[in-house]
């Protein structure tokens, strides 16, 4: 796979996942500013990768101060994680990422200002190798509950797309195709910015694992049809009663899995549960612009001019929906959150 | 509004419905088997339009006849009827329509070929007369089950475009109004060819009546709220038993209003209550060609290239899910659909 963010040359370069699946581009960002608007304009999404692209972003912010006045180099770092985090309100990993890069700066108070540099950026390369690693490590723990056969629907990309690689969600199902689990992922597109059929859709092709594209008011059906046997998706904030708030249909998808007594299973690392928000409601849900709903990914517009529309980008799961939280610590229970991670 | 399809100058001519909302134009058939293919890539959609387009279809056809020989005109005319009847294998108007005209035929059978050639086109043309009549009978009806301040659900397109004129869910919405409650419509955009969109949204902004769209996946998320007080969907079959077979996802709107406690009501003419078919699962459901998900409303591909693809055009939901059935009649319980239309 083509790497979602990595550090090359003293940038940050980004895979363009806005352009895909037609075109393979990327963005490569020389100032911490450019992270900022490719956080923003979905040019890098999903709450893991949000996470470990803030943290590289913050260490190409760090980088850019050339000054030598420690109190301007902090109050610069401030700016820099302040803007970092304004990108996008949801994904409690974006936070989680700034939090640790601004614990990194204050563990090296007093040290010169490029050694604070250096050490931003080795955090910053930490977090996003780690990444890897736990995804790999939830995948684990998540294939258990998969069975040989399973049909599994998924929704929005939980992929190696949406984290440094890998993937959640679709880590799970990586770790079931390697222990020679014959599967099938059905993708629901995943309007309004169709994650799924652009991003889910092209990942598990170039991996040979079949795929069926399918869009999102199609799910019912298809489980009225037997035909899906559990379905696992990523995260972009869980509660500490274990309510999750996910890319919007997410609790559609769940509700519809109760109702037709199929598992519901979430994937996420420990940095998207946040204990701070005790519940759901607490979760901040952005609304982004009506043009994402009227033209879909750069075509002609397909609603009539001025229009309203409502356009919420993520929705929250009561608990009660979920069947299991996969994590890299193991798969629990929505309600023993606060046990394990408390 | 723009007729839906009509007589004009011994032609059809009909409203070209894939080119919408961007763009009004026509298509004038002047021999069936342009109505044919209009029908087939859903120039003219919506079961009762389409059952009146085929009965204007088969008196265009009839009409092409030149011949004096009755056998020959019964043998052509069975031909015509049979064109239209394999355009699509979902909407029972179109069989009921195909039938009434075959009865017209029958009727005639004996007088002049000229004479025969007229009264079809005149059996047509009351056939679509008497839709919009119907559909007026039906939204009086169904209004009574909406209150002032309502938010409506809806899905796809049951509007003056899928019919002759006024429509039948939108038929509902437009009673409602016209009785003067302050209502709402939500549309759902009804992926893959986005009726809702593209022909809900546009045909209540004509009308100045409030809509809001939404994506398919959001109608949970909404209903979750509390902003939606009820549902109203058109049909393309009704089974004896109540089961109702419409554009797909209507089974997962469904689902969705029963966890919320949501009435959810289809509107549709007698002529869509097929008591031969006696439950949901006698409905042959078309599946059509995977383009119409992977390439959006003739703008760029969505999908990586060569991924499989599910595309049925249509679900059925079980009577258990449904209110009430909205009729020119009055609104029936599902279950009691037989002591009604048997």
């Amino acid at each position: 796979m083509i790497p979602t963010v990595e550090w090359r040359d003293g940038q940050v370069r980004i895979l363009d996942q806005t352009a895909l699946p037609g075109t393979v581009q990327f963005v490569d960002c020389v100032e911490y500013e450019a992270v900022v608007e490719a956080i923003r304009t979905l040019k890098v999404r999903g709450a893991p990768a949000i996470g470990v692209t803030a943290a590289l972003g913050i260490a190409l912010g760090a980088g850019q101060f050339q000054g030598t006045d420690p109190a301007a180099f902090q109050s610069w770092f401030i700016q820099v994680c302040d803007r970092l985090a304004s990108t996008r309100p949801t994904a409690v990993n974006l936070f989680w990422a700034v939090e640790r890069m601004k614990a990194v700066f204050a563990g090296e108070a007093g040290t010169p200002i490029a050694g604070i540099q250096a050490r931003l950026r080795e955090a910053a390369q930490a977090i996003l190798e780690e990444d890897v690693r736990i995804n790999h490590e939830l995948g684990r723990h998540g294939a258990q509950m998969i069975r040989d056969g399973d049909h599994i629907l998924t929704h929005c990309n939980a992929g190696a797309l949406a984290t440094a690689g890998y993937g959640t969600a679709l880590g799970v199902v990586r770790a079931a195709w390697e222990d020679g689990k014959y599967i099938r992922v059905f993708a629901d597109e995943t309007r309004p910015v169709l994650q799924g059929a652009r991003l889910t859709a092209w990942e598990l092709q170039q991996d040979g694992i079949p795929v069926t594209l399918i869009t999102d008011n199609m799910a019912g059906a298809l489980m009225k049809q037997g035909k899906v046997h559990c379905c696992v998706v990523g995260a972009d904030r869980i509660a500490a009663n274990g309510d999750v708030a996910n890319k919007i249909g997410t609790y559609s998808v769940a509700v519809l899995a109760k109702a037709h007594g199929i598992p519901f299973y979430v994937a996420a690392p420990a940095s998207t549960i946040d204990m701070r928000t005790l519940t759901g409601e607490g979760i901040p849900i952005e609304e982004r612009h009506p043009l994402e709903v009227t033209q879909v990914h750069g075509g002609p517009t397909i609603a009539p001019e001025g229009v309203e529309v409502w356009n919420p980008a993520f929705d929250v799961t009561p608990a009660k929906y979920i069947t299991g939280i996969m994590t890299e610590r193991g798969v629990f229970s929505p309600k023993d959150l606060a046990k394990h991670f408390g």
